[in-house]
């Protein structure tokens, strides 16, 4: 990646300005885009949540005077469930969560900061390591991210060189330009969002196959966990049946591994393009204050 | 950040088998440490998950006997609660989820992958739309993350130029040493802990303050968030009278920006000292395997 690796680089040949105004351009696409984003999920989702709600208090009200219990009784029902929710437990029977393979699972998504959330230490001492815990796993993760999408790159350059190598060879010419070795990020970014793109249909159809989701949710599980944003709506491997289908679980581990390497990349090469997007618009917006 | 732009520029002039050795190493790193944080989470947890069980169980069997309703009928209840949960209804009552400040909150933990889950969205047009969405919001933050490192580093130098002049002058000589001007990524580090350390005790007193958390749980809670795990276990900003609050809310969205840019740069500080450490052990591994 020439352009990540420039990036990092030239930033100290790079005016002051420049980067000022870079970094504060890009705040402020992010604010409106954050505003746009928010305005539109609002109109989306509000009518949802109105409806849901109503469905809740009235499915509340009726089984209060079914049963004849006050409202207030079956909410603090509720709140013990809250209560016993934290620890673990559902109204759906769900596997054991703190055995070797839930806490395997558990310490997974900590390092690679999916954090679904079905599962969080509940003892003050499980919170304190956690912090500690969590600090130097996550580093250690991002230098992996990292030196996968060194190695992608690295992949990508020598397919390069071997396919112009092949084509040179069949045209005759036998010269080779060095600079024809590096991919752009161009093809960097169309080759990762392919490569996601495979990874999450493949993980799709073992999901909807095994959870009971149709594709489309399965598909939005697997943006979801590989963009380590991870909701915890939907959690993959949390069936009763599913503790002791291991090649699933095996299954499941590497198939979130690729897909959040590969994602990650994906974001990176995305961000170096946005990169030059943000030095194009300040360049015309420069040309259009001078003029 | 000199250590991390050769770390990415480097990447073509590494021989191959070095590049692997050293992806493999960190690879087998993180499983073992996986695998020691599994057993030692487990054996922390798993007393406390039983016997959360076991109290939930008595408290379900306690109230179904005490108004005579069948367990099943309970937990169809439970099912319907289950439901409604994932429309972001609470037995205890929050605030509104999907009005625009609601929605901007959730838009936040989307594009900083922090993803609480508290929030998620419940309508299928909703799911695709997030899936775009997010591919380009996160693309963006993570531009802005390594834009607020290399803007910290900057400064940083600047700082360490500025104080190296005035002890130069002090002391009559007047050359500077450009390599003086840039801080070690040891420096950086340390200075990077200083300042998240700072940012979570600020926090922390905010929100024991304002959520009914004790400091610890709320030192927890930040780390949780601004490492972008993000349980949802602990959630800010999210009780009923928080809507009105707007300093709060204002405060809360700052000290989450500053804590998350704060920790990224934190975890890739350290990331590059785990290099360091690879190399090292490679060099001493080579070392040992050739005599
Ligand atoms: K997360
Ligand atoms: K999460």
């Amino acid at each position: 990646m020439t352009e990540k690796g420039e990036f990092l680089c030239s930033c100290s040949s790079l005016t002051p300005s420049r980067e000022t105004a870079r970094f504060y351009l890009l705040g402020i696409f992010i604010a409106v885009y954050m505003l746009a984003g928010a305005a539109i999920f609002s109109t989306l989702e509000r009518p949802a949540e109105l409806m849901a709600h109503q469905l809740w208090d009235q499915r509340l009200k009726d089984f209060s005077q079914l049963y004849n219990i006050s409202c207030e009784d079956l909410e603090s029902l509720l709140l013990h469930y809250e209560e016993a929710r934290t620890a673990g437990i559902r109204a759906e029977p769900g596997r054991a969560l703190w055995d070797i393979p839930g806490a395997f699972y558990f310490v997974g998504t900590v390092v690679s900061t999916i954090g679904f959330g079905v599962t969080a230490p509940s003892t003050m001492t499980g919170k304190i390591l956690l912090v500690f815990y969590g600090l130097f796993g996550c580093s250690a993760t991002i230098l992996f991210f990292n030196f996968f999408l060194e190695r992608f790159i690295t992949l990508l350059s020598f397919l390069t060189l071997w396919f112009h190598k092949r084509k040179n060879r069949k045209n005759g010419s036998g010269e080779i330009n060095v600079e024809e070795r590096k991919p752009s990020v161009y093809q960097v970014t169309l080759i990762l969002w392919c490569a996601v793109l495979l990874v999450a249909c493949g993980a799709a159809s073992l999901y909807s196959a095994m959870e009971g989701w149709t594709f489309l949710e399965s598909l939005y599980f697997c943006f979801v966990a590989f963009s380590t944003v991870g909701f915890g709506d939907f959690v993959s491997s949390q069936r009763e049946h599913h503790e002791e289908i291991w090649p699933y679980q095996m299954a499941n581990c590497l198939l979130m591994l690729l897909g959040v390497c590969c994602t990650y990349s994906l974001f990176n090469a995305t961000s170096v393009i946005m990169k030059q997007g943000l030095d194009w618009t300040l360049g015309t917006l420069g040309r259009i204050f001078n003029s």
